[in-house]
């Protein structure tokens, strides 16, 4: 291939391209398009290893643009390297309806986008998480089949956002040389300067986590070539910081924070095009630069076949890794274990049990990567049978993330993105604060993560208020596609786990106590009941009085209560409802019948918020209302009114005041 | 005074007190105190400057326990050096129902607890909150009243979450040269070793972002003292990473990670005294070792008095400034602004009309200090007579804390607790899942923060789902002893900023537009109708057959249908409700009469998730019940049925469904 075209058109075509998308669009960031322009192409030109006719190519290059503000840089490159669904109709509805180049690069919309990305320090986290899935992969199936480089573009943003340093720190101390951060280091934030916030030294903070760092011209073709060329030979993941300037080419808006956010406007647009030398009207790209741009795209053909040849060689189980199938061999031990369970009536925490679950899963599921933020101890998520994952060992099938909850739940992004991996990891229910901007990416990217989020109530005791959840189930709940599950025991927790496995499009949280649980399922069934979000796990619906709702640790409070109703001769029914959304799934006529027509009573040692979706305002709602306090469990039981007496009294009350009326 | 007592005998009391104590609650966290024993002791014996009997003293050196499960070496320190509230029976009492010293420890339970902490990270971003409060106090009212360090002691925990990054790189770019935090370099975290997820060199790290850096043996007290006393004549934060031993005195045990988090056991208990040679029973200090901690509790006695009596010769405005006090003078312009408000009907976003609130606050409120997670203009935040604050002018009121919403959040808890200052500052209501762990705080420790949270809906157009709140709202909500307002116009901004402002218990978060909403409030009332959290707005509620309830941007819709109706002949009325939480707290009688007896619709661009609160089962909801996508406002608003037709269409079929029956 003759190169006649220069780099300089190469960038420009990008620069064009963005600027007139976010013009028509009248709105948008052109500002880190032009910017970064240079070092994108020679990134894509030189080194990027993909096919834009089979972007899943698992063996790709990764490209994650973490500054996903500068979108129409993404969009521009996989229309320029010919990537068939991003067509130049998809550039000219940029940020409009039904379009798939949303003002944001979202996963799903289409191939080429690896991860959503816009909420700063996300995608450097979650190409963490890419980052790990190719050694994990690479020690799986061989350097054959797996072996790529993962580059990341940052912005200021990024860096300054508390989880790129959980990243950083989890990628050093991983030694994960593979991986490629292009930082664009242009001096400017959407407020002005960044001297109006920071004074780091970016290179020697990311030196002190172990990471290779230089500095470069970020619009130098020859140093943008050499500092990739080098980072490829590192032993440790590298920072390249690229000085540049924002909006290059704007002829007065470069180098200015009002390039950041907003379309340039005709006039600077027009003085762009002239001093580009780029005579040609918006979204035309001469034919000669899209032919290179487009041969650029084909560049890696030989390399795809010879992998794809590679590939008809290998053997089943490997392929088997490489997709996102979950064998079925799981089902039927699983299925056993239930069974024991409603035999042996184990006593014990929902997080003990869901390290019994997780002791029979994880040797029947090598997709299956466990974790947690260092509390493998008390979020029971570490088995016999794992097998940490270190710098030297990537064959291991556990990670210990550190006390990094956020990081943790990016990577975890970045892992279950990775070809076919089903990432958990675990922290305490009320330190999910700490990590909720991934798990709503999870939610939007339809990430199917799964959450162990253990000591779910006030239940854990003395530790206080800090660490007792209050708002957090609710607050799990109000977010979409994300099923939050607190079984009550150890079936319910064997049927969440099989749930949370199975719904690959939705993160699952798995809300688990610290302390020990009544159980309530006393006979076995094949079918998995929590599937329906709620049931009726005791007592007659059509004949009762009042119905007892509980979830997780509360529902043996229900179940004692209505032992005593029973008593007096009060006729009740005892619903389980261990997932709201997907009981809030079911056919109308189901909710009903298993909701009862007597009086309500809701019991969960949380927030009463979201829970009048099921009690009406004559009904009684027996939990939290406030925040916790440190003292034993059962004395923090007691003191805020979550016990039997408690249930029985206030029914008794409120039979009573009925009949009055 | 003489100096009977050895360091070791000192420092032992500390290690003693704290395990017996941990013992006798047979849970807690035994071995950071024991490991930060000889730290602390220096610090306390040699420099913190404190009056146990006047533990708010303005000029006192603050000590933040970030690593705040080794909450007993606070209550050690606080006993021992005479704190009369932290007697030896609340000691004894250690995690107990009722007791002050709880399992962390929780700012309001006793004096000399500066701060909330236990969630990792919190205490070291919040003392940063301090440090600033400090700087910005000392500009105010000088050297003589207002010049103080403030230390931290933080754990592997706190340096590893992302919110310490946002912390020391904003202390480091503020060159905040009074804060000093010793590091407990223990190697020791709850799953084992250090080197199981991190690599880190934290001098690197921390004098990458500017920070001065030192490594010293934390049981030698010479050492220890050289290091704070170095520390104390940098020009900038300094870092003393303190090698220490967890848990060390214990035979066994010490330098473990199974010391970290549970009792030692009685075995070992009674090892360590032999150990440490301290044969007296448990909670027992022999009368020399505490009179001179009683004596080191006293050191500061003259420096007190000197600074009492020139606090008495200060002028009124600097006795002011160190209050908690908010002057009366600015309610008039408020009602004025108005008035203004309802007679001009301005068609702005909630955010530019909370900025021209701003603009008459900001002078009249010298305690208020603005700020934004830059977005400054964005959120509207800073007004024409701010005044920035930088490392070389404290004497500004409007911090550019950066691209760090986690950061901000805790040190304007910081701030909130230092003296007077009412903190508030800016970020996209969607991203206030980056800053939850400090806002819940906020919230606990009953701080009237305020969250200027815009770009509150799909609203905010084309930048997509993953700028665009859906469940926050709910998610905020739900949060015990927080406001989350959303007004609807001019008026009702300025009367929930008056709200906000003088709830000083609370923190309140104001959900503002991107989009210009309608003008709801159509006269001048000097009431604060905000103030009840809901209010019919339009229509009589007596008569009326539908309740259109809605909040922001959304009550011109209601407004809107409600006309409709009219022309249709049914009769409604309008109810907005900026504040669920101040409704709720109404009178029954009051909440039913305006909400009416008639069919009720719910209008919120956001998550139905707790609207059943308000609505029943067959009443009307319209809202989003999925993310958001990437489009115009108004095309978003169109597509997802958040309209005036479809409130009507929807009411009409509702209706009609009704006469059938």
């Amino acid at each position: 291939m003759t190169m006649t075209i220069s780099h300089n058109a190469l960038a420009n075509a990008i620069r064009i391209l963005s600027l007139d998308a976010v013009e028509k669009a009248a709105s948008g960031h052109p500002g880190m398009p032009m910017g970064m322009a240079d070092v994108a192409t020679v990134l894509f030109k030189d080194f990027l290893r993909f096919n834009p006719t089979d972007a899943d190519w698992p063996n790709r290059d990764r490209f994650v643009l973490s500054a996903g503000h500068g979108s129409m840089l993404l969009y521009s490159l996989l229309y320029l390297t010919g990537h068939p669904e991003c067509t130049l109709d998809q550039i000219r509805s940029f940020r409009q309806w039904g379009s798939l180049t949303a003002g944001h690069p979202e996963y799903g919309h289409m191939p080429g986008i690896e991860t959503t990305t816009g909420p700063l320090g996300q995608g450097l986290a979650t190409a963490v998480g890419l980052a790990v899935g190719e050694r994990l992969m690479n020690a799986r199936v061989g350097d054959d089949l797996i072996n790529h480089f993962t580059y990341v573009i940052a912005s200021d943003g990024d860096l300054m956002e508390g989880v790129s340093q959980e990243a950083i720190s989890l990628a050093g101390h991983l030694r994960l040389h593979k991986l490629i951060v292009l930082f664009d280091d242009n001096d400017i934030t959407i407020d002005g300067r960044t001297s109006l916030s920071t004074s780091d030294d970016a290179l020697q903070r990311f030196q002190a986590s172990g990471w290779k760092a230089m500095r470069i011209d970020g619009h130098d073709p020859a140093q943008i070539q050499d500092a990739i060329s080098q980072a490829q030979t590192h032993d440790r993941p590298t920072l390249i910081a690229c000085k540049t300037t924002i909006a290059k080419g704007a002829p007065t808006k470069a180098g200015t924070s009002s390039s950041h956010g907003s379309p340039l406007g005709a006039a600077e647009v027009e003085a762009t095009r002239k001093a580009l030398n780029w005579p040609n009207p918006p979204f035309e790209i001469p034919a000669d630069i899209l032919a290179e741009w487009r041969a650029i795209g084909q560049r890696h053909q030989q390399t795809y076949q010879q992998w794809q040849d590679r590939y008809q060689q290998v053997t089943p189980e490997q392929i088997t890794k490489l997709k996102k199938a979950i064998s079925a061999d799981w089902h039927q031990p699983l299925n056993a274990l239930k069974e024991k369970f409603a035999n042996e009536q184990p006593k014990q925490a929902t997080r003990q049990l869901s390290q019994t679950v997780l002791e029979t899963l994880v040797p029947q599921l090598p997709n299956l990567v466990g974790g947690s933020a260092d509390l493998s101890g008390s979020n029971n998520t570490k088995t016999k049978t794992h097998h940490a994952v270190t710098a030297e060992d990537f064959s291991g099938n556990y990670v210990n993330y550190g006390i990094r909850e956020h990081g943790m739940a990016a990577a975890m992004n970045g892992l279950s993105l990775y070809c076919g991996f089903i990432p958990y990891g675990g922290t305490f229910l009320v330190f999910s604060d700490y990590l909720r901007p991934a798990l709503r990416l999870s939610a939007l990217m339809q990430q199917g993560v799964i959450y162990v989020l253990t000591h779910d109530s006030i239940g854990l005791g003395e530790d206080g208020p800090t660490h007792q959840p209050i708002e957090h189930l609710a607050s799990l709940r109000a977010i979409p596609n994300v099923n939050v599950f607190r079984p009550a025991d150890g079936v319910e927790v064997a049927e969440c786990w099989q749930l949370a496995l199975e719904q690959r499009q939705t993160p699952s949280v798995l809300a688990l106590s610290r302390q020990a649980i009544t159980p309530a399922r006393l006979s076995h069934t094949s079918e998995n009941l929590c599937a329906k979000g709620g049931y009726v796990v005791r007592g007659n619906a059509s004949a009762s009085q009042v119905t007892l709702i509980a979830t997780g640790s509360e529902l043996g409070i229900a179940l004692d209560a209505h032992q005593q109703l029973e008593a007096q001769g009060i006729q009740s029914h005892v619903v389980s409802l261990p997932c709201w959304r997907l009981f809030d799934q079911q056919p109308k006529e189901y909710r009903q019948q298993v909701l009862g027509k007597g009086l309500r009573v809701g019991i969960e040692a949380a927030s009463a918020f979201g829970w009048s979706s099921y009690l009406r305002s004559d009904d009684i709602f027996i939990g939290m209302n406030g925040f916790g306090a440190s003292a034993p469990a059962s004395v923090l039981y007691e003191q805020f009114g979550i016990t039997v007496d408690q249930v029985i009294k206030k029914i008794n009350e409120k039979l009573l005041e009925k009949e009055k009326k």
